[in-house]
Order: structure tokens, then sequence, then C-alpha cells
């Protein structure tokens, strides 16, 4: 709406939803609950995360014509629903304009799109053109890149263009073309996974993007957990000097609502026309939402990346080993604040090497955390399993396969509860470990989540001391955060043995599963060249039992999942 | 060589071997070897497969840079070793050739490359245009597209062009563009994955493309098991009138000899001169391998791929569970075929309800294949698990906890073997119980590789009954062959208790999982409402078991694996 003879204002809603992959029923329902808000709001516009209809990434669904389908009969829902207030929804275009080049002998044919609705019809639609196709994307895989900057909008009276996500990462792109062709705002939609390192980084984007073209940006991003990935919310609106002037939660879904002022438009820009300007109205506070400590962030990315898979999956409750170790104890930090104490089983399953202080941590652990214990010692089954192979082992040495026997009954065991009471098991494992291969296949790592499965060991005790930190209390136990780790598989063990301590074991594998750097050159920097080649053959190896792990949540740039496509059968020792 | 007036003769070596993915110096070596025997056979020219130097695919290994400098420094070799024979090889190139757009803000700026070498150096270099990013292919992740059409090459005195697998796969693409430039010869290097359609596709396509462009074309495949990979060989000569003129065996490695006749060189075609034109010598013949029995073909890929991914990861021995059933029988069947029956161990592991059949059938089956046979009993086990979980499960009905407890021990007591004696476990599942989740993870799912992962049932019999057929006697037991199929887990159960008849199971799930049709698209199709919505809840639901899985040889145009990528939260049910 115009405010004086210079500048206009619209009032735009983010609608930072958390979709549901595939349920184009939920999220439709949750765009008409937004919209209805967002209308109650006097918004002129509210815009929803990237393919907001199918959830994203919808991944191999889309290479099915009838979930395509089902997509456009959603919009054309959302469309008739629409009123005055435009909205902007993220959908699967089969719609080809026309400018798609082979590629292949089996180019793409669809378009990550987003449509503009208003008065009950589809108004425009915009083809995303940057396709992201490294780390955990795969958009060339299903999307031809659009090509139009022209096409702009006047919505409430001012003009504004559409773009999705990628478009928005890249100088000199999409939106300053747009820009160019007369646009005065920025709308982009967006599917933005987290990882620790990147809310700082794409905040940074939108803000030289915005300082770039000199136009403001309104940003909206969802905020669920999908298998491996976190999306973390964090919306913002930046002004056209790179002001951040409203910001969303962070792991919480919200409508963030903004007025956003722009110059009165230039009568020479063609625009399509969308909705007339509302009726004048008290300008509204925007707030500005921070998370202050890094640590806060990853527990909230593996809390909702938790709550979302369990609870999404159609489970309700979880049950993990307790082995008085920090790794079990984080993870039932963990999913205690993802899904409520009363949802988290403990079992200890002690064996005849396990130490009076690992059941009395984990004990105290349950305790603290008020969650159920149930004890199930193992060595019935173990003693079973090597009376079985005692002819075919016979003159044979003890040696891992008894201590992978003992981590299988553990497995076996929690599987049994699984089964029987319709828990899911959360699995324990710690990035390092994952790693170097330090786990039994079908033992320690069986489950169906792997909650902490992108954390390094060091990473571990960090934020183990910030969940006692934020309680104000020893949730975790002292001795379990002090205590040498251990797998307790044979007498007197401890981790330490098998592997380099880990401030030394994290430093190398992020430089050699992060940051894709080579033996010789991890050598290079100064690192020991036995201890390298030792790390790096362990990694190598162990390739195929990361294969067989279930997925948990991704909080680097490259955890093992999408991220990290290595060959199993791979010779490759440089 | 010129042989008259108006045509001239090239010799050509296709090179069809198996490399090692990462293998820098066995590849070299390998190539060094076929280069001697080309040379030895007075060859012109010879070319070896897609990516010879990296071994293909190398996937995420070319994002190491390293990983690619080591590659070029093995190209150099290359070309220093190369004479007046030129040596086509495949390579990762670094080398941007400016062409390359921004596609995203992470473009990749590689590209898929072939080298002509000839008189110790490199002559020239073309990247590969087309790059397949459907179905298992990611090549837009790794590789920028090439553009170059008309860089010639002047090889013996004959006017070729380069290319790279895709490149021929579409017409008016770049291999018509390069004969409208003057090629006189295509030279097409790759690394084509076996499915059991695609052989005939695959040289359909070639001959398609010699006939629209009336220019002989030299196809030169790998052959090796890469992963799920199978690449079957089948190198061929295809005439200018699309007459296949020679072709190389399947599923071994072989140097294929041919003498290419075309019309002598116009003057006015600007080439690059590689090497002269070789001495007068007598016509070599060129063989036609042939491949009768289509199970024959997907019998050879089960080979080939098993037997790579064993030795290739560093085993020799292989053990798996003989249950008595068709589908272990099978598998024990390939695994004496790839690896020789000294290197197969079977596993009798009978329960409380296992059959006398079944014990004589396993037994039967090692005889006749010449296997060695354990038996452990898992009684002990199983009632130890029973034991430990009366007070846990006090009050609650046996349900499918205690079928899945066996399956487990038997699972465990499989990783044990293999832990003490270093065998490698092989998977038993087929594709039909794998899709609709018919089966325990980690139990009878643990293993390496999984050898009939991508074969359903209904396949199964049909390749059970060509092995026995082939080695005309009852290799697998008739009993085997004529029982109902039965996981004998409880009391008299039989498989067709939980599932529909294999016949129609294996036909909804090819239309759900292979050519992703809707549930409602299968009903169209005329199959029952209830049955199609059972067997499509069945697969959404096992998704997150697949994801745990071994991987196994693919046969089919969607296995389970990098082919098929479905989200596993995933609430369509369309």
């Amino acid at each position: 709406m115009a405010t004086s003879a210079s500048t206009a204002s619209l009032r735009v809603g983010l609608a930072q939803i958390n979709p549901r992959v595939g349920d184009l029923n939920f999220n439709l329902a949750k765009v008409e609950e937004f919209v209805a808000k967002a209308e109650q709001a006097g918004c002129d516009v509210v815009a929803f995360p990237e393919l907001t209809l199918s959830g994203y990434p919808p991944e191999d669904l889309v290479l099915k014509p009838g979930f395509v389908a089902d997509i456009r009969v959603a919009l054309e829902k959302v469309a008739a629903r629409s009123g005055r207030c435009a909205v902007v929804v993220g959908f699967v275009d089969n719609v080809d304009d026309g400018t798609v080049e082979p590629s292949s002998a089996r180019p793409p044919r669809l378009f990550n799109a987003a449509a503009l609705c208003a008065n009950g019809v589809v108004a425009g639609v915009y083809h995303k053109q940057l396709l992201p196709n490294y780390a955990v994307f795969d958009e060339a895989r299903y999307f031809a890149a659009g090509h139009d900057d022209v096409t702009l909008y006047d919505v409430g009276g001012v003009v504004l263009s559409l773009s999705v996500c990628e478009d928005l990462w890249v100088a000199e792109g999409p939106v300053a073309r747009q820009r160019a062709a007369g646009s005065q705002l920025c709308l982009n939609i967006n599917g933005s996974p987290f990882d620790r390192g990147k809310s700082g980084v794409r905040e940074a984007t939108v803000v030289e993007r915005a300082r770039e073209t000199a136009m403001p940006i309104v940003y909206v991003n969802q905020v669920c957990g999908q298998d491996e990935l976190v999306f973390d919310g964090g919306s913002v609106v930046v002004d056209s000097t790179g002001n951040v002037v409203a910001r969303a939660a962070h792991f919480e879904e919200e409508l963030l609502i903004a007025d956003v002022r722009v110059p009165t438009r230039a009568p020479s820009v063609r625009a399509i026309p969308v909705s007339s300007a509302g009726s004048q109205r008290a300008a509204v506070p925007s707030r500005v939402a921070v998370i202050d400590d890094p640590r806060d962030r990853v527990l909230g990315a593996l809390a909702l990346g938790t709550r979302d898979y369990v609870t999404k999956n159609g489970f309700t409750d979880v049950v993990l080993g307790l082995s008085g170790g920090i790794d079990s104890a984080l993870v039932a930090a963990v999913a205690v604040e993802a899904l409520g104490a009363a949802h988290v089983h403990g079992v200890s399953m002690p064996s005849r090497y396990s130490s009076t202080g690992s059941r009395t941590d984990a004990a105290d652990l349950a305790r603290n955390l008020g969650i159920d214990l149930l004890t199930i010692p193992i060595e019935p089954a173990f003693a079973s399993y090597l009376a079985m192979t005692t002819d075919a082992f016979s003159g044979l040495a003890t040696d891992l396969t008894e201590e992978n026997l003992q981590s299988r009954v553990r497995g076996t065991t929690l599987m049994a509860l699984s089964n029987k009471f319709g828990w899911m098991v959360l699995t324990t494992g710690n990035k390092s470990e994952l790693a170097v291969g330090y786990f039994t296949l079908y033992g320690d790592s069986v489950g169906g989540f792997a909650v902490i499965k992108d954390i390094f060991k060091t990473d571990v005790y960090a934020l183990s001391h910030r969940v006692n930190e934020r309680a104000g209390r020893e949730l975790i136990p002292r001795s379990t955060l002090d205590k040498a780790p251990s797998a307790e598989l044979r007498p007197d063990q401890r981790d330490d043995q098998s592997l380099p301590p880990y401030d030394v074991l994290d430093a190398v594998l992020a430089l050699y599963v992060e940051q894709d750097r080579t033996a010789a050159e991890i050598i290079a920097f100064g690192f020991e060249e036995s201890l390298v080649r030792r790390i790096v053959g362990l990694v190598d190896n162990s390739e195929y039992k990361r294969r067989q792990l279930p997925p948990g949540v991704r909080v680097t740039s490259k955890a093992f999942g999408k991220d990290r496509r290595l060959p199993i059968t791979n010779a490759y020792r440089g």
C-alpha cells in the first residue's frame, strides 16, 4: 500500500512451516492454515518454502508422473482459496517452457517452481534457474533450469520478483538480472538444510545480495527434519542496505510478519497486475530471533531431526542401550528433549566385562533424565554362541570375533524390545567411530536412527557439557564425562588402545573426510605419516560398514550419507 | 594405411579391459599390457574404456583434487609410452576450456575426457558433451559438459573423431556434428553398465547412429563389476551401413581387433596429424561373439559382479547360510561359478521349526556343488534370548519378535564365522522379498554382498532351472525347485500365508518399483485394489530396511540402490 509520495510498503508473511514429504493433504492444510493467519494479520503476500506442496526434498518421488499430477491438483486448490493476499508456494511444474536443451539421452523435463496465486487463480509461475547438484543435492537429476528473468509482478502496488533458493547464491545472477528488469523486492523461497557453519554463511549471502542489488530480500526457509537433513528455519527479511530487519525462530514453525518499504514503482516497469493495495494500517514491529551459543544450534538440530524422523515415521517411543558411556548419554538427553522422558526407554546390558562404574553411571543417567531403565545381562546368549561355535573354532585363539559377538547380542536384544513394544532403536555411534569403523555391524550399529552420526567424539564432549550447563545440573553424570572411553568388550579395554587420541583423530578425519584431502596432503600438513596412513586405511576399509548404517542428523558440511558418495570397491590410497 | 585409390583401412584395437576403481598403477599397467598387444597385432589405434585411468565410475573420488592430479600423472605416462599406434584413454581433465557456465553456486569444473596419445605426446583431448544424470548416473555432480565438435584427428591416414558414451545416444548430437565436420570414423569409449534389457538397446543405438551418420563406429566398453554395477563388455565395430562386423566377448577381457575401411579423406578436411599410415599387411578376420540365452547374460552378470566385488575387496572366500530353499541354492551356484567350489562355504543352521527336507536339500546342494557344509543348530542361542526376555515380555503373546530372533541368531552365527575365518558373508534375499520387507534386518539380511538382490522370485526359479540345464544335471535339487517357499520360522509356515502368489506380486512390483507407477495407476490396469494397496504399503514401509542392505548386482533398469532414491520419511500413498 502507498504510504507517501516516494515510498510504498508491503506487508509480507514468511510462512516458516514444517511440511511432510509426500503428504499433499497435510501440506495443503498447513498452507491454508498459514494463509488464514496471514490474511488476519493484514498481509499483502505470504510466502512458503521451496517445493511447499511436495515437501523438500521429494527425491525420486517426482519421477512418478502420478505424483507430479497430484501436486498440480493441490496447487489448483491453493489458487482457488487465494484472495487479495497473494500466496507464493513451491511446487513441481511439468509444463515445459520450451527452453530445455538435451543434456543427456534422458534430460529432465520438470521444473522446481514457485507459483504466485491471488484472487482465485495462479497469476504466474517461476522456474528455478540455478540447480544445486553437489553435496546432498541432486536437483539436476530431476529438474531443468528455468531462464526467465523479466517476469515481474505488481502485488499491492509493489513490483516484485520470485526466485528459488540457489538463485540467490550467485552474484550477477538471476536476482541481479531481475533487479535490472525493474524488480523492487526479491521474494526468495528456500529449502536450505542446516549445517553448523551454514546459518552465518546463508544470512551473509542474503545480505550480500541485498547490497549488490540495493533491493530488499524476503528469504523464507522451512523448518523440519527429513531423513538425514534438518532445515533450521531462521527466515529473514533484509532491507535494501543489507540490514536484517526481521528474523524468525530456529527449529520452530512461525509466521514472521514484516512491513517492507520500497520506492514507489516506476510507471515504465511492466509487471503482471496481481493484487490491489490494501487499506491503511498501523505498521507492525518485527522480531529478530537470535541463538547465541553455537552448541545450541547443533543440539537444536539433533532434537528436531530426531523428533521429526521418529514421529513422521509413525513412532512415539524410542529405546537405546545405556552403556554408562558418553555417547549413549548424549543420545538419551537429545531423545528426551525431542520426545519427552516418558517416550524414551533405556536398557542396560551388562556383560562379564562391564565395570560396576558403567552400571552405576547408566542408572544415574536414567534417574537424572527421568527415563525408565531395563536391565538385561547378555551372558546367557553370549555363552550359548561360544558353545555353538566351539567345534568350528576349535584350536583358534579368541579375537575380535568374541568382542563382536557381545555387541551383536546387545543389538539383537534391543531389536527384540523394538519388535515387541514398537519402539524405534536409537543408535549411539559418533562420527569418529563410524569414520574408522570402530563399531560392530549388526551390533552397536543396529537401529532406526543414528542421532550423533555426524558428531565427532570431541564434539560429543562439548555438547554434553552444554547439556548440563543448560539444565543447570549434572544430567549427564560427571563420571561419564570424566572417564576414559571404553567399549568394555574385553578386560580393561580402552578406546586409546585401538585408536589415536580423539583430538588428533578428529583433526585428521576432518581433513580426510570433510575436506577431501589426500593422505599425502595431510602428512604434508605435519601429521605423522604412519598415523595418517593408518587412519586413512581404517576409513577406506570401513566404507562397506557405513553403507549399512541407519540415517542420522547431518550437522556438518559433509556427513556420511548423500554427501559423500565414495565407491566401496576403491583402491585409491593417495 | 591406404589400400586403394578410393578407400583406406585402419586397424583398430578395442581394449575391453577390467580396470580397478582408484588403482591408478594397476590400470596403467593394464593399459601398457594391452597397448603392447595391439602394437604386436599391427594396430593403428587402440582404444580403452571411459575413464580408463581412474576406473569407472570413480564417484566422489574425483572431488579430491589430489586424485585428479594423480590421474594426470598416469596420463603423461601413457603418452610417454605411446608410439605410432595411437592410444585413446579416458581420464578426468581439470583444464577448463572456458565454456563452463554457472549452473549453481558450485558448478563442476572437471571434464569426463578422452585423450589421444601417440609418438610420446598427448595429441588431443576431447570432453564428453552429454552427461547422464539419471538412474545410477551422477555425472552432472562431477563434470561440466564439453562443446567441441570440430576437432578431428588424422590417424594412419584416416580422419577420426572421439566421443564418450552418452554422446552416442542422441540423434543429431555430437556424433552427427562431428560427421558434418568431416569425420570418417567415430571412436566412442564407454562405461556402459549392464541391465538385462540393455545389450540389445545399446547395440541398436550404435547401429542407428552408424546409419544416421553413414560412418563406421568403434564402440569400446569395459568389463568388470564395480559395487552394484556390472559392465558386460560386448564391444563392437559397426560399419557405415549399420552391420556389426566385430563383437567382443561378454563378461571377459579381450583385445578385439578389426580392420575398418573408410573412404579416402577429402583433402579439404582439417585434422590434427597424429600418426602416419602403417605398412601393407594382410587383413585380419574379426570375430562376432554371441550369447544366445538371455538367462546366461543374467547369470554371467551375477558371477562377474560377485567375483569382482569379493576379490577386489581383498577376499578369497565366501560363506552363506544354506536353508534348503531356492534363493540360497542359486546364490551358492553363482558363488561357485564366480570363485570356485573350494572358496565357498555353506552353513546349515537348523532350528526347532526346520523340516527334515530342508536339511536334506541343503546337504544335497552342498554335495552337488562340491562345497563344504558346516552344521550349527541355533537352538541354544534362541533359547537363551527367550530366557533373557522372559521378564520383559511377561504376559505378552509370541509374535514376529520370536521369528526375527531366530533369523538374527543365524545372522550373528554367520558373522562369527566371517570374523574368525575372514570369509565374506553372501546374503541370499531376492528382489521380491526385499521389496516388501519380507526379511529380518540384521538377520537373513546380514552380509557383504547380496548376490540376487535385483532378481525377482519368479526369475530366481527361471535362473535355477537354467543352472541345472547348463550343468546337464540337478545341481540344485529337484525338491528345492518344487517345494513351496517357506522361511520356516514357525510351524508349517509358508510364504504364501504372508504374501500374494509370486507371479502376481512380481507383476505389481515391476510396475510400482521399476516403472514408477502409482497405486491408482496399477489398480486401473486391473489388479485388485486391496492387493495393490497392501503391496505398495509394504514396499513404502520397508524403505528403511532396504537402506541397511549390502550392495548387490544390478540386473534390471531400476535396482534398489543408486537407481531408486526415495525418501524414507515419505507419506505419499498415491
